[in-house]
């Protein structure tokens, strides 16, 4: 069943605004077993119809974002109605829901905010929560198959909730109407394993295990997501074949960023993890702390950039450095066994490395990283890496490995 | 001049990749005048020719962004050929650079590599530094005019610089030689003034002096962009004039980040910062070391999540904590100073508030946030905030205010 996503709005093809309705709708879709067939971005006017007439033809299911606002460059309604040659009508519904928000409020409500009132004759309204315009669905006979528009504002903390809650499951409905079957998409997240090994390994398993499945790799975030689609009730014996190639690089299943795990594992085992950064400026913590309830985990982080700061913070002397060079095992070591003590934690991290442009030499070239990790009663270790990117990728790989090594603590495969 | 841009990738479509191309080139091309009109996202294949074959009737120049790889599902190149009625036809020097590359890395040229040096006869080849898939230029005549298309490797670092250095240029010859002039594109951003204000302060200035000026207003990362297009002999009379709107609230002009200006502002006085987050969680100080160079001005932050680490790093006293509350002016202005004292350096800030989800009270609701401000020989300043959003903007508008709040002491302001 082919999906059309049609954008509008102008300030998306001014650079101001990036799409990232497509990306999000792409991933739900695809735990349905659909995809997107075609997309396409127009300025907020009389560019929408051109694009749903093509639309059309084309596609079963077509999701338009955009354009239902109160302004006057908010068209997206009147241009679909005009389309499908429908009168717009006002619904009782919406108008007094508008009203009541405009009341508690204490606002006016203005003409302009009426016309969000205004609905395509038979089309079902998607209520919105977060917004006052509303969604709205419009199922039409074209030829001798139906097509399903679906119109929904663009601002994605209005548009997410609408689609996951009200556009899924009709979606769902039609594709168990037809007798289509709803399949069930699983993601798991690899870190440490190449995507050709990886892939070789799922294979293997695979071969020994019962069902249809649609296997793909996708890199992401130092690692790799390995996504199968299947009917549900292959599931259970996809899960635990999967989990049984590599569980100390399984980092997590679902969308779970490697930061929520550790937190998670860091709060089961009722444990703290404090961080001594250098190159990576912050951003360790900082991820563990986009974490809700990451204060149950963590307590203090030192961002010692300067040679002096790991010295008074981290015990780590400046002979050690002198002799050793501040991008060393022995360095990272100090580091993490310093911050493990001043914290009273019961993991410590620490990073020091070389983020660039500038600051490589021959011998420890820009993109060079140790990291270390010291847990209580185990004695420090420290690895190298190196990645030749920029600063800012740079920054963000050396995190996500740090916490990576983390986790292979808490597992105990570390 | 209509301008239309197509994505091919299926990856762009299955939501694993976000379509920054589109942001990107509406910036640039803004700065000449020019809009992009439409666009669109097709997987690889067939599907190309047929948005081609729309954009062509439509637009007299399109960007046509990925499938020029080496692999099976690359078809731009053959797509563009075919719906061109051009042959493909080796290129030399195109052919020589990819041997060259494989000769370098010691890798062995496949078959497929070789279909990258393939062209549509009457292309001009534009040199890729940074990949083995060169961009394609064609001038075609369709009726009486011409139509520019430019095919265009995806990976942003490549795509980026062959845009900046072969396509701008092409874009604004031909803007040229048919006398359409190039516009200049100024941006302004303002922090600490809001939309509607500066709006009307910026008109009245445009009054005063000579030229025809666009002005747009876009709201970004807790302030406002103002974008001003014009002809270029009217610049000069356009920065002066904007200037002097409101020279403590204008952050940077072009593309600056308030990071870099800080930065900059320290570098040029010699200056250091340390940083003491609590809520913020270490991402004022990964901001600050985002900036290339950021170790000649920043040499360790704190991150005190918990109250004891406050008190051992800052020497805030629990019994403060207990009577005035951990968000609250006094404690944050007691971190700013013992921030101040420990590092040693000539400024410093500190964040204590309450990101969420939870936390928070009727009287210190979540969002609140009070940010400290202490400088050598001047007492510490605390200012209140407080931002009704989530944890991941609220730790966002935190920093940003925190570094504009220190902007603003090095400007004098403050």
């Amino acid at each position: 069943m082919q999906v059309e996503v049609i954008n509008t709005g102008t300030e998306l093809l001014l650079g101001q605004v990036t799409n990232t309705h497509v990306g999000f709708f792409g991933e739900r879709l695809l735990e349905i077993g659909l995809r997107i067939s075609r997309q396409g971005t127009v300025p907020d006017g009389d560019d929408i119809k051109d694009m749903l007439a093509g639309a059309i033809e084309r596609s079963r299911i077509i999701l338009v974002t955009g354009g239902l606002g109160p302004t006057s460059d908010d068209l997206t309604r009147e241009m679909t109605a005009e389309f499908l040659g429908l009168e717009l009508v006002e619904d009782g519904g919406v108008m007094a829901k508008i009203a009541s928000r405009f009341r508690a409020s204490g606002n006016e409500m203005r003409p302009s905010n009426q016309r969000q009132a205004m609905v395509p004759e038979g089309a079902e309204v998607l209520d919105n929560n977060n917004g006052t315009a509303p969604g709205l669905y419009l199922s039409t006979g074209i030829g001798s198959s139906r097509v399903h528009i679906f119109l929904l504002p663009g601002p994605p903390r209005e548009l997410y909730p609408i689609f996951e809650e009200q556009v899924l499951p009709r979606i769902k409905n039609v594709l168990e109407s037809e007798g289509l079957g709803v399949p069930v998409a699983r993601n798991y997240f690899f870190m440490g394993v190449g995507e050709s090994e990886l892939a070789g390994r799922v294979e293997l398993v695979m071969d020994g295990i019962p069902g249809d499945f649609e296997i793909g790799y996708c890199l992401k975030a130092g690692g790799v997501i390995v996504r199968c689609i299947c009917s549900e009730r292959y599931v259970a014996g996809l899960d635990e074949a999967i989990r049984g190639i590599a569980p100390e690089d399984l980092v997590a299943e679902g969308a779970s960023a490697i930061e929520d795990v550790v937190v998670r594992d860091l709060s089961a085992a009722g444990e703290r993890v404090a961080i001594a950064e250098s190159c990576t400026g912050g951003l360790i913590a900082n991820r563990i702390t986009n974490v809700p309830g990451a204060s149950r985990v963590f307590d203090v982080g030192y961002i010692t950039y300067a040679n002096e700061a790991k010295r008074r913070l981290l015990g780590v002397s400046e002979a050690m450095i002198n002799e050793m060079g501040v991008v060393s095992e022995t360095v990272a070591k100090a580091m993490a066994e310093g911050c493990l003590e001043s914290s009273g934690s019961d993991h410590a991290i620490s990073v020091t490395g070389i983020a660039g442009p500038t600051g490589g030499s021959s011998k420890k070239p820009v993109g060079s990283v140790w990291i270390g990790l010291a847990s209580s009663g185990v004695a420090a270790r420290a690895f190298y890496y190196r990645f030749k990117t920029d600063r800012m990728h740079f920054k963000d790989r050396a995190s996500t490995v740090a916490i990576d090594l983390l986790r292979r603590r808490l597992g105990g495969w570390l």
